[in-house]
């Protein structure tokens, strides 16, 4: 049991390390060597340059003023300066969003802690239970429910609280929902016009051995969206392509490396083995290696892409489905095309830069295994990923290596790389598994076939919060892993779980505290000292860069990281919800957190991170949804934690609060999920007619011409791939190869298929 | 434990009645005086007329040809030869695939009872444990499960079959919902015209001030959808108009019957009395009080529907909005209107006669905490019907009346009267409730708000659903009222809980075989003979009938009851699939109910149920969802069972069936689920284009004016009601009463209300 002053020791070194990690920062930041290290989006957004003061060369490098150390801490009011409007257009809404999760944690438990201090600690601690216990204890425990005696009618304190918690918790989150939902409808309501607003993503459209995709795509559109369809895109498979473009970046770097290295040293000429790893083989002359080397992809790249526009097989079954109106896309995007289900799938585009390419082929049909098949892998790694970890950590041990590796031993034996194997190897399995995970479930989500890469970062954040629920709060709380904790959720009657649960919670309070500060507040701290980043630019700036442009490409500023960030966060909720009545001395650490993490990510977002895609706050039911969880969760322990208080009487009290969350959270959806899932008609009709009065001669077509082609063909050839290639699509008459069939509109077993037989009746409606 | 003998008795004595009643049927059947009760689906439709063969005056009472009663069965095959495309005309989509429902059950059941006979019965027959135990046993357990020894080898035939049987009822299931999904498309595209094809309904309009429902209804669809609006229909609030005309027609009733009474015996006139019940008051002239009283309510009822025509306040904010091609419906009930989610909310119409106007006028906010109250509602209703059942019951003793009502104690007290009364007073309580049960049901579903008859129905099944399986289900295999359930429930692990069940389910066959055979085979066989229907038609026939049309109104064709009907066949295939694999004896009872359903209830759908409406076989989804989960719950029971039976190696093998028959659900609900929620625009526009081609001059406004006014209204005063009334659908300009705010589209609060002020501009676009 950690008393006050361990849990102040702790504190004290973590705020410790949290300062080192500011002042480090603080002084990092004003170097202006470092400057594109913590700058970037600046230099991205064109209104940063090189710093390039006059004066002496060592200014270039080092920041010598030094008034400005002293104002260590001034970035924190200036990154809470910039007001949230022109932080949306600067950074996204996404990012705008996602700052007001740490905002919602404030709200949410600002008052909590202050009630839960002025109510629920003066009536914990005016007890001697554990005294009268005479049990080991700490000043901690007498601030928490444990220190009330058994059957006290003080409980109704508690229980008085959990319902005001949870009213105030639901209140924010309706709140928070409204304004989130309403910024999200202002953001699509924006002026701004963009391709994604006219564009619909079809998929699984059925092959047809008369027409080539392009042309069924058209057909289709213009027969059954004949006022509003516009043109189309047709989407190739250029995986290959992108493999050889990504080759080739990597000699290009190879070579600058060596080209460099050769003007630095103009005495000797760089050379390179060319067998496995540059280990092996004959040694040749890097620099013509690798420019012979480029030359060989670059014939390659050419033959591919000729390849590309000319086999029809290359067409993968989708489209980007383009329309004269916002109006005819929110249509087409939300209703069904044909009887069949599984062809003609629309949906809304994604933003350009958020398609994700390599999923756009696979077939529905597909889905559903691949989906069964990562929900069977998820639960598995969930839940039985302690299993290949130990495998792995029994032979990580001195005799499991010694006998792998024989002729090792001599050095093993040494007492200090002996005592390091035994003290940090068991470890080091577990950790690199930790750091791998994020991308694990990633690769997981990637397989479920989702065609974004916001989607895929949600999907892949559910993921990761369930693996944290289970492995690091239920696991700490209960001190099993997920796997034994099966064998209790399948052994143990369904209410005796809460109360094995809830029973342990009080114990485990000064655990989470130091997790909060340590996963927490130096977690962030390190956040914004971006060390990783630090060293890789300065590596690449030495040994790669020769031009602005190659300095451009080295900066890494990253992004959000929604996927692995987001569920962190949630942690949080969840240890603020499930404490908040139990052991409320925890809340003032939380916090701490969202305080510290809102003025960090404020100020990563403004000045590092590249916004990756705008997918407008599609994220926020999820948020939301898992505080819902959170909340829920948190209500099942604490009733299970009071029966066994002998406070048994207040369980049907306490059962009212999850079945009313629950509806809450059914009203919440119903009543603000559509404004993240669906495109309101009269949105649609409002812009559009006042862009048609404001532009009536706007050309639509050329706007979009080249919107939607896969990132490899941008640039260089984009009217070879754009939408315009077919050169037709002016004309609403279809020339159609299927003569014979052209008057006999007799239903095709095909659902597609029948369609280019019909356009001429419709135009003669028409005309 | 019930022997074969046993069983054999108890089969001989149900089939006898069951004989019975079918040939009091075939007798009755053929008397010219039943001939509305049992062919009245002909006289609806005007194919059949009251039985006026010329002879004698007895013949068109009762049916004098011996030959006739000969051939006492005749009715099979006849009810067998319609076929399907036949049975579609005549009686409607629904009908036809609800009689597939049993269809569905023989091609299951068939070969699984054939394979079960061949490959289990011999496995368990041909063991002793069950004589070496020296228990008492019937030969039934011998040919189940109970008779293989703990741990044995053989338990894998179980084991196969389990899967052999799973995968083909899935694949049953699969082949019957691509059928019925056809027939639901071929239905839907098949040439008649029909309102709902055109028309959506639209809910919650939000109020303004300036603008009645109907205006606001116009103008903004006007405006949203400008090439597709045609014309709407208001809707009225006439619950007490509705009321009146009810009130009226039991007045006409009483009429009818005094004047008849009169007629026969002129010499009296027949008086009432005025007072409750006809019991107290003032003794009057029967016919001309009620002569007085039709006036009263006449003139009561003419008011009200002058107040419905001019108080805008019985205006409901809903309205049926019809547009101009099935494709313009189409779009507009599958996409949201507003950036509000909550106003504006479109759907398909339902079609005229299934609308359930009642809960037209439910704000959608409401609908939250309605149905969160039915859910709790509908929980202790489940859990907790045996309390107030065994308070009444409490009451219902001879102490209990011999205390609230003393004076009654000497009549009481006679013996044969005190043995009437407990032995049957304290069974009644819960049989009228069983009986009231599917009102109660539906009561519950009225509150939750649905709009269409059709989805009432299949609301209420899945709860009757829900209280058979708890309450007959498993309430017989553990023998403990769905309360005792719910502690065990609680109170064990969830893996337990299967192996409790599971161990009891070889011990109950015999109960469920006589279950079978009295519920299944009995209940059927006088589902035919329609004593009900019978007795009150001829007292209706004698009191009431004076006319040909009064002779019509008598008639009570029913229908299919798909509410509580259909959760009852699930009850049989939940008893099939989970003693498919345990106690196969019971399949031939079950194979012979369901043949004997079929063919009772096509005969009745052929002669005698009257289609209440038309849903195009919506329900199909829940009976395949029903299924599927009386699938899984056989394959976690049998899990459980074999558990016991030292056969636990087996577990992880089993739990891939519930898993994969998981993800099969999945997959039939992507692909096939849609066809029955959304209605394709490939069909849609195909439809508008052959009609236009074929009958270019259509008057489609005419057609839909009266479609969906509220059935008061029916007949005499269409055009006051009708969608023509307001005489300006045609002006596309709307005249607007805001002139101030016409030209500055500022945006307003209302989501609804900026509409009116654009048209303008819209306008002006497309000319």
């Amino acid at each position: 049991m950690a008393t006050i002053q361990d849990i102040g020791v702790s504190a004290a070194i973590n705020i410790l390390s949290a300062v080192i990690f500011l002042l480090a920062f603080a002084f990092l930041r004003l170097q202006p060597i470092n400057d594109r290290v913590y700058f970037p989006k600046w230099y991205l957004k064109g209104t940063r340059q090189s710093p390039s003061h006059g004066g002496a060369f060592v200014r270039k490098f080092v920041n010598l003023d030094m008034r400005s150390y002293l104002k260590f801490l001034s970035w924190m009011p200036a990154a809470l300066q910039m007001p949230e409007d022109e932080l949306i257009s600067h950074a996204g809404l996404d990012s705008a969003v996602y700052l007001r999760i740490y905002l919602t944690g404030l709200k949410i438990f600002v008052p909590i802690t202050i009630l839960a201090f002025l109510v629920l600690v003066p009536v914990n601690w005016t007890n001697d239970t554990l005294e009268g216990l005479k049990v080991e204890h700490s000043d901690i425990d007498k601030l928490s429910i444990s220190n009330i005696p058994f059957g006290s009618k003080r409980f109704i304190a508690h229980l008085t609280m959990a319902y005001v918690f949870t009213f105030w918790t639901c209140y924010v989150l309706l709140r928070e929902y409204e304004i989130v939902a309403t910024m999200r409808l202002r953001f699509l309501a924006s002026e701004k016009r963009r391709p994604d607003q006219f564009t619909v993503l079809v998929r699984n459209i059925p092959p047809d051995p008369d027409e080539s995709i392009g042309e069924l795509a058209e057909h289709f559109f213009l027969v059954n969206h004949p006022d509003h369809y516009l043109t189309h895109q047709v989407v190739y498979n250029a995986n290959k392509l992108a493999n050889l473009v990504k080759e080739k970046k990597k000699m290009q770097n190879w070579l600058d490396f060596y080209q460099l290295k050769y003007e630095r040293n103009a005495s000797k000429r760089p050379t390179v083995k060319t067998g496995f790893l540059g280990c092996f083989g004959s040694k040749v002359d890097a620099v013509e290696h690798y420019t012979s080397e480029i030359e060989r992809i670059e014939k390659e790249e050419a033959e591919e892409r000729e390849k590309i526009v000319k086999d029809p097989k290359l067409v993968v079954p989708a489209a980007f489905v383009s329309f004269r109106s916002r109006w005819g896309a929110a249509v087409c995007a939300q209703t069904q095309q044909t009887s069949n289900p599984t062809v003609w799938l629309t949906e809304w585009a994604p933003e350009p830069r958020d398609v994700y390419w390599d999923n756009l082929s696979i077939p529905i049909v597909h889905l559903t295994v691949r989906r069964l098949i990562i929900a069977v892998a998820f639960f598995f790694l969930n839940f039985f990923y302690v299993i290949p970890i130990a495998f792995v950590q029994s032979l990580a041990n001195i005799e499991g290596i010694e006998k792998a590796v024989p002729f090792l031993k001599p050095i093993i034996e040494m007492p200090a790389i002996k005592s390091f194997i035994q003290g940090f190897l068991p470890g080091i399995a577990l950790k690199i598994f930790l750091i791998l995970l994020p991308s694990i479930l990633m690769f997981m989500s990637k397989v479920e076939g989702l065609t974004s890469v916001s989607s895929l970062e949600r999907r892949s954040a559910s993921k990761y919060y369930i693996f944290l629920f289970f492995n690091v709060f239920l696991a700490s709380i209960i001190a099993g892993s997920a796997l034994e904790q099966l064998q209790t959720y399948l052994h143990q009657s369904a209410n005796q779980i809460p109360r094995t649960i809830g029973v342990a919670i009080p114990m485990k309070a000064t655990f989470f505290i130091t997790y909060v500060m340590v996963d927490g507040w130096a977690g962030v701290a390190g956040e914004i000292l971006r060390l990783k980043p630090l060293v890789i630019f300065h590596l690449k700036n030495f040994f790669l860069v020769k031009t602005e442009k190659d300095r451009e490409e080295a900066m890494d500023p990253g992004s959000i990281g929604f996927d692995s960030n987001e569920p962190q966060i949630q942690l949080y909720f969840l240890l603020g919800l499930v404490y908040a009545v139990v052991t409320p001395f925890l809340l003032p650490f939380i916090l701490v957190f969202f305080v510290l993490a809102y003025v960090v990510y404020r100020h990563q977002i403004i000045n590092v991170y590249n916004q990756e895609y705008e997918s407008a706050a599609a994220f926020w039911p999820s948020v939301h949804g898992r505080i819902i969880t959170a909340l829920i969760v948190s209500q099942l322990l604490f009733l299970g934690l009071l029966s066994t208080k002998g406070a048994g009487q207040s369980t049907p009290v306490l059962l009212v609060l999850p079945v009313v969350t629950f509806y809450f959270h059914k009203y919440c959806k119903n009543r603000y999920e559509p404004a993240f899932v669906e495109y309101p008609l009269q949105e649609a009709m409002r812009k559009d007619t006042l862009e048609r009065a404001r532009e009536p001669g706007f050309d639509l077509k050329t706007y979009l011409a080249s919107a939607y082609i896969h990132p490899v063909f941008k640039g260089e050839d984009d009217e070879k791939f754009s939408m315009m290639d077919e050169g037709e699509a002016d004309q609403v008459l279809v020339a159609t190869k299927r003569q014979s069939r052209r008057n006999t509109p007799v239903p095709s077993r095909n659902n597609g298929s029948e369609a280019p037989s019909m356009p001429e009746i419709v135009n003669d409606q028409r005309l």
